[in-house]
């Protein structure tokens, strides 16, 4: 799929705003809880296309998937020595993701980029800018940010409050359809 | 679960065509997004109990999940040099799926053939086929298709039309229970 | 997230019993499939809080997520030598479960414990055991206690009789939010 794909409408939708629970399509819960580059690239598909589609849609960050959403020019994350290494350990930033197999030292992700450039599928990067434009929220999980140390500075723009796990079910309570990527 | 488990009607029903939405159970969508056989197992069991149970059921097929529906007996796939080597990799089909741990160079999923044997558990490709027969429509994502470089005719019998991540959306936004496995 | 922060009613709620289907919130259901540490505690995440917020909430357990339920003090499980050599190189019980990523010989999952008892996360034990008394329900895969041959008396206690896909896909046909981990 490229992202030409689904029918955007010229004027931007604000499906938080809509006031008629009839007219209002059936919202999308997404957990975004891996940091794998493939696992990435799935969820910010989804919740590009469903922002596209004026599906009310909120992306739960939490564990691995929120250091995708640490600016890519914080090198080194976290309060403590063991929040620190773990930073070392796995680079943070949506572009520094990588494959959770075939990684081959990074062969592996640069054949998908330029296989992903040569079909016109834009990098994860720009999907999650072009959910963000459409309306998707990111939230990221509290819990995540205190054990990794994460403080709102670490993480690129325009992301919700942090929240919890009572939360995202209330959201999924409403009827929200969930999805744990 | 061995596959005599759902009540299987003895007529075969058709979820698709039904046209009163009262009587209609609700829909199950399966992103088929793991190649790993283990998961592979999971959605196969999922997908042919559904179908038995006559829900109206659509696996869209993905990422290394795509490997899984390449005929057992293509070898290499792909149009151009980093495709083709990414099948030579992670070898396709239903047949050669390999365990995400343990696998110990096929011993873990021999294992777990003769266990399966032992237990009158159903293998995937068996789960497969039966699941198609059970009218579950197994689709492909295009973008997928695109970027490993694959053709219909590297595919298995019987698949759906190639399609984006806005038809799966618009299955889940009419009810259908999405499940990302 | 801490435990404390779902709103807690003073007198348990009892989710199963409740009669009205208006008044009654909507379901939630898990298949618990991952035995890996992290996602065992974003399971138990989810199934406390919800247990919490007096969601009917059922966790079916199944493939390496059975493994987690095995009662901590038994060691090897099985009848055959197959059985027994897959407890071997993966120590059953909620105790003893590793990271998928940065396991390092067990030093990740001990920073990982040591961070959750700083910032006050409950362990995924206490998680657990918190979901039951909120009245989850922990219901066995019967396919995978025949394949692994695990008895009733190798689990935890207060687990309910094991179950098949159609049980599962049954709940999730009455409304129930499905969530695969």
């Amino acid at each position: 799929m490229t992202v030409a794909e689904p029918p955007v409408p010229a004027t931007m939708p604000e499906p938080a705003a809509a006031p008629d629970a009839e007219a209002t399509p059936r919202g999308l819960a997404i957990i975004c809880y891996s940091g794998d580059l493939e696992k990435t690239w799935a969820a910010m598909i989804l919740a590009s296309t469903a922002g596209a589609m004026a599906m009310p849609t909120k992306v739960f960050v939490t564990f691995w998937g929120l250091q995708t959403f640490v600016r890519d020019d914080v090198r080194i994350t976290g309060q403590n020595w063991m929040q620190k290494m773990l930073a070392v350990m796995q680079r943070p930033g949506v572009s520094h993701r990588k494959l959770s197999k075939m990684n081959f030292l990074g062969m592996g992700p640069w054949m998908m980029g330029q296989l992903a450039k040569q079909y016109h599928v834009a990098s994860p990067k720009e999907l999650l800018e072009m959910a963000q434009a459409l309306g998707v929220e990111f939230v990221p999980c509290q819990m995540t940010m205190d054990m990794f140390g994460l403080t709102r500075d670490d993480l690129i723009e325009g992301m919700g409050e942090p929240v919890g796990a009572a939360t995202y079910l209330g959201f999924v309570g409403d009827g929200a359809a969930p999805l744990f990527i």
